[in-house]
């Protein structure tokens, strides 16, 4: 089967002018299938700011009210990805800049929870993976936005993470698909205060005795169960680390690899 | 060749919810390929209140600053695009939202004017004819936005009846074209006070004995010169009308029908 990277930014890049367009320039170069979600960043909630509308984060998450959503909806899926694809125009690699309901791309449904309303947040149903499959063929390079549907007229603002693990896990069924995370740290450390303590490598039975040994950050564990879950589902493999570093994150060099192997 | 119909709303349709909607049914229900083109609205204005960034028109044309450029990029590619493909989406229509930059769908450059300086506003040099092709072909509906791009990582705006007028042209080598114009009036009126004076077809001939007499309202005649132009250019039909007229409109029982006819 073909190559296809799924790479995750979020907004310690995105919020970055030289970051991101260091790091775009590296994506562009990929000569392989690639799909890139990005984040938000700090701009929807200077906006938020600007306009009067208080942003509340319950337990890191976004209380997404209708308000809210309108900015998220034209920050994520109008300035920051219509940015981007401009920038990888002009880098000669053909992107195409899209939400969760073009094309039907993915489908979501309104978060239930019985302890917090979190308002128009979208918990995925289904990836359209045949369609990003034939968009791929036709040499385009998919950008995706954290917004989906639920294809009943309703706007949905989704976890990028999210997006970018379940789009893997969809296309694996036709593409060897590689997820990568960028993340603030170097990859998965052992130390969580020394950034050369990367563990270069995670198997099922590393993670179990990393576990059961304490030796991990905590905050870590839930990213990693993550990771196996993708993996589980057909991803050849999950790599986590710094989107600076994306050259040597492809070749193994950096950042941590997470395999069955 | 098959058909294709490429249609252009504006603000009086874009900032009205219930006629939108009304509108969006319609159109979803064109057997037909389609491409619908979307000016913008009262919103980008409203935002850019908000936020204190003055807007300037001259002669009808806003002139775009870098934060004029970043607000109608959010609302145009973001906002208005996304709420109307969910709303296909939701009436069965596969719309996908995308804006010239997009698969490097429409190449522009910065105005050049030596009287004004537009700032980012873009003139189209082309239309990539053959991709938005293809994805009709795929069976999706196009929804464009009015910002397109130089391939030299600027975003343009762009007016969404060049839009509209230029991916009809270069649409017609492969189909059929029809080009719907909607319009705050039902049709080019002979008494521009009479809403029933509605001229039902004008061909070349008609249009230069019109002009002669003087019989038709004259901001009118660059309307008519631009449909004529893309006559000219292998359009089939031009129709000027009511957006609320769609399914009339398309029968030629309203509206004004512009061709060689």
């Amino acid at each position: 089967m073909e190559d296809l990277y799924v790479i995750k930014i979020g907004g310690n890049i995105i919020d970055d002018e030289i970051a991101l367009f260091s790091f775009l320039k590296k994506f562009a170069a990929i000569p392989a299938r690639k799909i890139l979600v990005h984040g938000g960043g700090k701009m929807a909630t200077r906006l938020a700011e600007k306009m009067g509308i208080p942003q509340q984060l319950v337990d890191g998450r976004r209380l997404t009210d209708e308000e809210t959503l309108k900015i998220l909806t034209m920050v994520y899926a109008g300035y920051i990805n219509k940015n981007i694809v401009a920038r990888l125009q002009s880098l000669q690699c053909n992107a195409m800049g899209i939400c969760g309901a073009d094309g039907n791309s993915i489908l979501a449904h309104k978060r239930v929870s019985t302890n917090v309303d979190y308002g128009f947040a979208g918990d995925i149903d289904y990836v359209h993976a045949e369609w990003l499959g034939a968009l791929l063929h036709q040499g385009l390079t998919i950008v995706m936005a954290p917004i989906t549907h639920d294809g009943a007229n309703q706007l949905l603002n989704t976890n990028a993470d999210t997006i970018a693990q379940e789009i893997a896990k969809a296309m694996s069924n036709s593409f060897d698909v590689r997820l990568i995370y960028s993340f603030e740290k170097a990859g998965v450390l052992l130390d969580v205060d020394d950034e050369k303590s990367v563990i270069a490598s995670i198997n099922p039975l590393y993670f179990e005795e990393l576990k059961e040994s304490k030796k991990i950050f905590a905050g870590m564990i839930p990213k990693l169960d993550n990771a196996f879950a993708a993996i589980d589902h057909g991803v050849k493999k999950v790599i986590i680390g710094k989107a600076e570093d994306l050259g040597n994150l492809l070749t193994g060099k950096a950042g941590t690899t997470i395999s069955h192997e």
